[in-house]
Parts: structure tokens; sequence; C-alpha cells
């Protein structure tokens, strides 16, 4: 490991001690001497604090002049709520400057030119944890509103439940596992009213032995109809957020005011076909259960769509097995510019059988 | 190459001059005398005519004596038809016997043992092409009828068809090749009338560019109502087979009388659902487009399933990339014990993708 990753890695350890959940990404920065000794460090700690970098220097204080900075996100070059950390960074005497990530944003990016402009040299260096750090944060900038994947469990034949409204469990615990490891990668689970009623669900992401995840989606329940007192999304001491409302934006933009770059939408059909409807489905992840039920309800509701040629056509960017079940991955069409033509990408966890059929 | 492997090559080339289509399977013999030469060759020519061995012998004449015989299949230890053939290997003088795929059939089984008990050598020596060539008979024997596979197309979302009712094409123009090729490789293929009527297809097996495939399959149409004049499935040297039938039992048994083995079911959903419910499905192709509909007639009928516990449970036996869809193969639980349990065969025809989602 070169040095300038190390401290890369040491500005990622001091980001991980901002919010998860915040409008900002999570930043960290270290002021580093001459002599390789750190002699400042810093975080973001939410949106209206200062900046890494500034708090960095002002942990280094004058130790900052002649020292070099690593920061895991290009330094800002706007008048924010603080100032620019570019300038900040100059006139602190700092005399080299390492970042991670390009910053996004066309209002705050240019730091790095700033920098150059004023006789400082900066330099660019790629770093996987750095980016992990920002990318939903970036993608949901990008689109202006949290990411959405919409989560489906249903049979081959596309059902969730039997004709008699019986439903638990058509995937396997496998599935349901690594659905809940989903729901603590994500900001916010997102379910209708209908489906709080129907089922009761607590929505927290729990680990493989019952046990609460360390981090916790934001559980949200979308629609006009109170929830019964003692209804499990009411319970704990985060109770779900409850949203009365029906229109997809504007769920997404509260969201967005509370820090939500990401959300998990649990369904049921109906909310989900109203997100569809919305333009608000980014992604749909289809746990597939090689089972079939030949009636009941449907895991996909009306989507408008009368004639064959109207017919919504995804591409498959990711096809894993899970337990018994498939777990498909799959992005709208006009989405997914970058997604590579061909085949999609199959996870073989165990090497191919060949089949007695066919070669 | 060993000689073994070559004189069973030529045996199995001999075996491939037999009908494709018979109530026995193919088998191909070659005599080779001490210095290498063939000195006779000889094949089935479906039941009713000599074994293999019989029509080798005849054509050896007198150099049949201290020849080795190569067989695809071992000989056979019954009287049948024709003599045992075990014995007529012996009464020629035949001094060493190799064979390929052991005779899976208790009436027929046991020529190996008897040339053995009659003081000649018998090698058995496994060869993949000369067990492709009784695998369908073997399972079909072993069935008691011929086996089923019932293709499905459908989008994610379990449809085979739109609102308005239209439905072509849902999958790829890769998948319809796949199933050309499918279709080329099973001695029949099945529709009900329903199917015949509303799409009129010819169901013939063609090559990507549209030619007829060399091996063609019996093509069946079930149901009592008749077909227009002019119907695709009329047309042609080899018309359909119209079974006026609405039973599954009565449609195999007449197919298993024509030599048929494997059967492709090929819909619609009310023919497969008369053939599920039968017990006569071995087999399930799903051809899945990765599109939504949201609305339209479903690919799996009713199954009689009510509630969540009778689900029809499959296990995934493959996953197959075909274009931008995929193909799964299942099977029914309970008839896949040799099934390795836990991930289905997943054929990787790219390398994963790492996903910017997880890991
Ligand atoms: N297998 C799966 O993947 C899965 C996942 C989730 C649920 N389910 C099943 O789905 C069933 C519930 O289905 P559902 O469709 O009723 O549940 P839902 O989509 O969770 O809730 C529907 C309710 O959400 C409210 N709502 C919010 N926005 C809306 C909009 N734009 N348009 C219309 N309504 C809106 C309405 O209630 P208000 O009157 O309160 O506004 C509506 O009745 C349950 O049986 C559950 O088990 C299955
Ligand atoms: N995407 C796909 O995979 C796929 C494949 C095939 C068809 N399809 C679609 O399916 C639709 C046709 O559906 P379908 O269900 O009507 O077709 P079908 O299953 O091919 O034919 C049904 C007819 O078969 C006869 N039949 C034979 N055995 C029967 C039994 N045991 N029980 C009841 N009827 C029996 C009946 O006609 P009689 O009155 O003549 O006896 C019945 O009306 C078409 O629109 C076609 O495009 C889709």
């Amino acid at each position: 490991m070169t040095s300038t990753e190390h401290h890369l890695d040491e500005a990622v350890d001091r980001a991980l001690r901002g919010p998860a959940r915040d409008r900002n990404p999570r930043v960290g920065c270290v002021l580093v001497d001459p002599a390789g000794q750190v002699v400042g460090a810093g975080h973001h700690a939410g949106a209206g604090s200062p900046h890494a970098e500034v708090a960095a220097l002002a942990s280094a204080g004058d130790l900052a002049s002649g020292a070099t900075a690593y920061v895991t996100l290009e330094p800002c070059n706007h008048h924010g709520r603080t100032g620019p950390c570019a300038r900040a960074l100059r006139d602190a005497g700092v005399v080299r400057v390492v970042y991670a990530v390009p910053d996004p944003t066309a209002q705050a990016g240019g730091g790095a030119a700033w920098l150059r402009a004023h006789g400082i040299p900066v330099e660019r260096c790629a770093h996987p944890a750095a980016e992990a750090l920002v990318s939903d944060w970036a993608r949901a900038r990008t689109l202006g509103r949290p990411h959405v994947t919409w989560k489906i469990a249903s049979t081959l034949d596309g059902r969730v439940a039997a004709a008699d409204g019986s439903s638990r469990w058509i995937t396997s615990a496998e599935a349901r596992q690594d659905a809940h490891r989903l729901r603590s990668r994500v900001d916010a689970v997102v379910v209708g009213t209908g489906t709080a009623l129907a089922d009761d669900p607590a929505l927290t992401a729990r680990t493989p032995d019952g046990a609460a995840a360390p981090v916790q989606p934001v559980r949200v329940v979308v629609g006009l109809r109170d929830l019964p007192p003692g209804a499990r999304l009411g319970l704990g001491p985060d109770p779900a957020l409850h949203l009365r409302t029906r229109d997809p934006h504007e769920v997404l933009a509260a969201l967005t005011a509370r820090g939500v770059h990401s959300v998990l939408l649990e369904g049921g059909p109906t909310l989900a076909g109203a997100f569809w409807r919305a333009g608000c489905v980014d992604e749909v992840l289809v746990y597939l259960a090689p089972a079939l039920l030949g009636a009941g309800a449907s895991a996909v509701p009306d989507l408008g769509v009368r004639t064959i040629d109207d017919c919504v056509r995804l591409e498959l960017a990711e096809v894993r097995p899970v337990g018994p079940d498939l777990r498909l991955r799959l992005v709208p069409g006009r989405l997914a510019p970058s997604t590579p033509p061909g085949h999609p990408a199959v996870h073989a966890l165990v090497p191919p059988v060949p089949s007695s059929e066919e070669d």
C-alpha cells in the first residue's frame, strides 16, 4: 500500500464518523506534514456543519502550513453554508492536495482547478471505499430524487399469493435473508398502507440470527388510512414515517429532505404500480421462486399496458441464485445506457452442470 | 483414441443408419478380426427387423469366427421377434464382445452375463455418443410413456398475451431459435386445438436461416374440434397427427405406439394444465422475457392450487441466458432425486459484472 492510499484510508475512516443518512455525503480529510505525521483530521458531520477540510484545518491549527491534504471528495469551490474549502486550504498554507472522487455537482465542482490555478499541486487518486461514500448521494443528485428499487418476490408465474390469499412464504429463507441485507444497505424501505394493514410488517433489517442489523433504514408507510395502535411499524425507538399522501413524487421529496438517497419499494402492487406510472422506478429486483400457483394475486399490477407493442421491456442486468431461488436485477432499458449489450451477467455459484438434453 | 473407441465410433455411425423414431433404440455393431480389419457391420433398422448383431454376423459370414464384436448396446438375451443376440454371437464364433451401454431392460438384460458364463470375455467401455443413442428410449421405458417437457414463453410476470390478446413476440428471436433447436431434438411437438385455431402454427423445426431442420418432430394437435382446411398443421408431406381426445394418457399411448420417446408440449395453457393434472409433465422449460405486462392471459393455468401450502414446488436445474431472455429448466422436486442440492447450475456466458449495489 502506498502512503497515498494509506492516508486516503485514514480520510475514509474519518468520513465514516459522519451521519449515514444526510443531505450531504460523508467526507473525511487528513492533513499530513512533510515528515508523514498526521497533523490534523476532520469529517463532515452533516448539512449545516463545517466541511471536512475546514474541520481538519481547525484541528491542525498552525501545523496545517506546509501539510498535504488527503480528502475523500474534491474540495468544493462554492460559497454554501460554509466558505469554499479550496480557498480555505490555500489560505492555511496547505502545499498539496490529494483527493479520491471528483465533485460531480456543477455548483460545487472546480475546487481542484481553482487550487491548481493558484499554484497548488492537486492529484486525483481513485479509491473504491471513498467512491462508495458518495455513490448513492451522487446518483440521487443526478436523478433529482432518491434512487428507487422495486422489490418483488413471486412465483415463476408472477403470483404473490394463492387463490385463498395466503402468501407466506413464497421465497426461501435464503432469499428473505438476502432481502434483509438489502434493507440495511438502503436509506429507506417503503410500503403502502395496504401491505401495512394486511401483513403488519416490521420492515426492520435483521441479521440471519434474527437480531437487528447495526444500520437500519428509515421505515416508511404511504397512504391516507391510519394504522391501528400496536402496528409493528409504529413500534420501536424509531417508529415508521407515515406519509399521508398517494403521490410518489411527494413521497420522494419528503424523503430527500430527510437525507434519503436510496429507497427499497417493498410493495404492495398498488403502491408499486403508482411509482411505476409516475416514472419513479429505477431498478426492479425480482426474487423468483421456482414454484407455480396457477391462480392468486399478481405481483405486478396493471401498468396501463393494453397491447403487446406497449409491453414494458427491461434489461436483465444480473442473475444470481439465492438458495433455491433466483434473484434478477432489471433496469428499464432507457435508463441503462452503460449496461453492456448481450447476455446478462450471470453469477455462476456452482460450475455449470452439463444437461443431458442439450449441449 | 484407442482402437476400442475407434471401433465403437464405427458402431455408432452404423447405428445412425437406423430410423430416428422407432419403438426400439438405434443400435450398431461392427465385427473386427484379430488383425484389426472390419469384417462385418450392421444396424437395427427398426422394430421387427433383425438386431444389429445379427445383421453384422450376416454381413461377415464365416469371417465372424475369431472376431471381436463392438456393439453400442449390450447384446440382448431374450427371445423377442429375433433370437437372443448373445447366443448368436457365441454360435458364430465371436471370441470377445465390447459394448458401450448396459441394457436397462430387465426383460432383455443379461446378455453380457450369459456370454461370460459361456466363456466369452466381455468388456464395457463407456461411450457418450452411444449413450445418446439410447437415452431418450431408456428414459421413456422407465417412465412407461414419452418424457414430456412443458415449454412456456412468458413475461417476468407470467403472462403470455397482453390485455387485448395480442402476443407476438414476447420472447426474443434468440429464444425462438433456441426453441426451434429444441423441436429438432424431440420426437414430437404437441399443441391443443385452441392454439392451433388461434395461432395457426406450423410447429416445424427451422434453422436460423428459416429452412426446415434436417430432422423434424412428429407434429401433433390434440382436441375434438376440426382444424379448418388450409391450416398449416395439415400441410406438408407429413401433415400433423390430429388426436381427437382430451385425455393426456391416451395422447401419450398413441405417441408411444409411433416410436415417440420425447414430447415437447408447446401449449396452450388448457392442454398443459391437463397434462400437469394427469401427472404427465417431467420437466418445465421457461423462456422468461425481461418484460412486464401487468395484465393479460397467464402462461400457467389453474393447477388446482387453492392455498400457499399446496404451491407447486419445482427445482431449478439450469439457468441459461438466451439473448436478452433467460431460459430456466425446472423439474418437479420428487422426480429429481439426482439433482445436486443447493444452487442451480447457472451458465455464465459472460463474466460476472460487479454490481454497484451489492458485493
Ligand atoms: N410478494 C411481494 O413482493 C409483496 C410485497 C408487498 C405486499 N405484498 C402483498 O400485497 C398485498 C397488499 O397489496 P396492496 O396493493 O393493497 O398494498 P399497498 O400497495 O402496500 O397499499 C395500497 C394502499 O396504499 C395507499 N396508496 C398510497 N399511494 C397510492 C396510490 N398512488 N394509489 C393508490 N393507493 C395508494 C392506498 O391506501 P390509502 O387508502 O390508505 O391511501 C392503497 O390502498 C398484501 O397481501 C401483501 O401481502 C406482496
Ligand atoms: N406463450 C406460450 O408459451 C404459448 C404457447 C401456446 C399457446 N399460447 C397461447 O394460448 C392460447 C390458446 O390457449 P388454449 O388454452 O385455448 O389452447 P390449447 O391448450 O392449445 O387448446 C385448448 C383446447 O384443447 C382441447 N383439449 C385437449 N385436451 C383437453 C383437456 N384435457 N381439457 C380441455 N381441453 C382440451 C380443447 O379443445 P376441443 O374442444 O377441440 O377438444 C381445448 O379447447 C393462444 O392464444 C396461444 O397464443 C401461448
